[in-house]
């Protein structure tokens, strides 16, 4: 069933120590909708300039994603360039050019208001709340925020997030936002602020679900070589709900299980691991199911005892 | 099936964000026994002072470990302080004072010669050299080490580990040894090293198994409260040889499966989660077998999807 994606759709520049790539495609949306693109029918809320490219068009097209919600305005797309360190754990920020992000003022099409999934992806918190506010018969909405609204935005933030289903963060986000260094503590602290979910993403160290009544959590994919990691978190997101929503689930009903959950975990997992194979999305030009699926049954492989 | 134990054994200083104990038993001999004791017949090697208090030797007894292979001489026992920061994960050194520990030459008692399992603790690799070869008929012998002797005791080092079963260290360790970065090929490495079975220690974020045709990730166990993680890696090394020398398994026949390291590598994994609960070796005064192995009933639950 379908889902609409609010983010970023970005060119981004990355450095690390497999390469440098000037201008690439990137931004959370692009991600998240690529990544759920595998699962479910998915609907873009961005905004472009007008330098962005047929060709990356065409790839979001080709994967399915309803553009419809993508506006072109004059000017340039959102920039983003930074270098990440040798161990590939942390990176700097080299630019960052809003752009025509700087006045985006996400409008839904009539066709994606009564769309049962909403992934909010890390946009100013009332935006996040206005495209909310645009939909009716939401089953399942959620998503991902970051350091700088959760210390410049806090109430903002608490009141948007309030009304979602799930909250899908960091591990420093989360002690931030929570104001406990122990995760388990931050997390029923988070699970008080609305959310019955909260999916805490570790990077390379994997995720934790955490409900009142559940708890999973899943070790990292071990690649042999990370490329690239802009994007894996936003991929993450996008394999969460993207599975999700291919199955129905809705949470507010009370149809979902544990189980579900953690799988929709495991998917988030898979499809963050993919997306640091190559540069930027270009592990999803060839990226099929089938693999997917694999890679779920390599997951239950490498856990089980 | 017993086991024998090398290393230290002394008194710690610890300061943690939850208080402060200025002297209490310690070192990775301590440790490691007193994990193992709850699995197997344990026989330490170890060299104390006159210091040394009887509590603490009736504390190891009362555990039923044998403690004829520790040596007490003149002099005081090997003291050894730190402090951790607030979230737990790095720690200073405030002082360390060899004292006997300066002259240890470990000497098995003639009982021991003949056990079937080994566990040498981090201490020179020479010693720990010396120590396999006092041994007749060992099933399974491996052991732990840290960055001083990788860096610099590197060819003493890999001479000591080529004669072992199974080599357990943390991942900057691994990096360290092998010069890779990516851990997957950091353990690629260090099986060419002799070792046919790696396991790398990765604190709060769980334990990786590594064998040629195997492989097995496990994530941390989330506490509420880490009181002190000091001992958790030596408690994780006694839990997985206590049980693989519970179950009487052999490796150089052939005899283990992946199934089997996998479950060591839990046991060692709730050996270590429990070693954080309370400062020094506390928890080990009241922690049953059966607390055990509901823990690691929890790994499993909290692991399946």
């Amino acid at each position: 069933m379908s889902l609409v994606v609010v983010g970023s759709v970005a060119y981004d520049g990355v450095e690390t120590p497999h390469g440098r790539v000037d201008r690439m495609l990137g931004g959370a949306a692009t991600y998240i909708s690529l990544s759920a693109s595998f699962f479910t029918r998915t609907r873009i809320v961005a905004v472009v300039g007008d330098d962005f490219a047929a060709e990356d068009t065409e790839l979001l097209a080709g994967r399915g994603i309803d553009l419809e919600g993508l506006q072109r305005v004059p000017g340039k797309t959102f920039f983003w360039a930074g270098r990440y360190s040798e161990d590939m754990n942390d990176r700097v920020t080299l630019t960052t050019d809003l752009n025509v992000f700087a006045d985006f003022q996400p409008q839904l099409p009539e066709s994606y208001r009564t769309a049962p999934y909403l992934l909010l992806g890390n946009i100013q918190p009332a935006l996040q709340r206005s495209v909310r506010e645009q939909m009716n018969g939401v089953r399942l909405a959620g998503g991902d925020t970051m350091n700088f609204w959760i210390r410049d935005f806090r109430e903002e933030l608490l009141e948007t997030i309030a009304g979602w289903d799930f909250l899908l963060i960091n591990d420093g986000e989360a002690k931030m936002l929570s104001g406990h260094t122990n995760l388990r503590k931050a997390a029923n602290a988070i699970l008080e602020m609305g959310p019955h979910t909260l999916v805490i993403k570790r990077g390379e160290y994997g995720a934790m679900l955490f409900r009142r009544d559940a708890f999973f959590v899943v070790p990292g994919y071990l690649l042999e070589d990370v490329f690239d990691p802009t994007g894996a978190g936003d991929c993450f997101a996008g394999g969460f709900i993207g599975y999700l929503a291919e199955q129905g689930f809705d949470l507010a009903a009370g149809h979902i299980s544990r189980g579900d959950l953690s799988r929709a975990v495991i998917y988030g997992s898979v499809m963050g691991s993919f997306c640091c194979e190559r540069f930027g999305v270009e592990r999803f030009r060839t990226l099929t199911r089938s693999e997917i699926d694999s890679r779920f049954e390599e997951f239950r492989k490498f856990t089980s005892f």
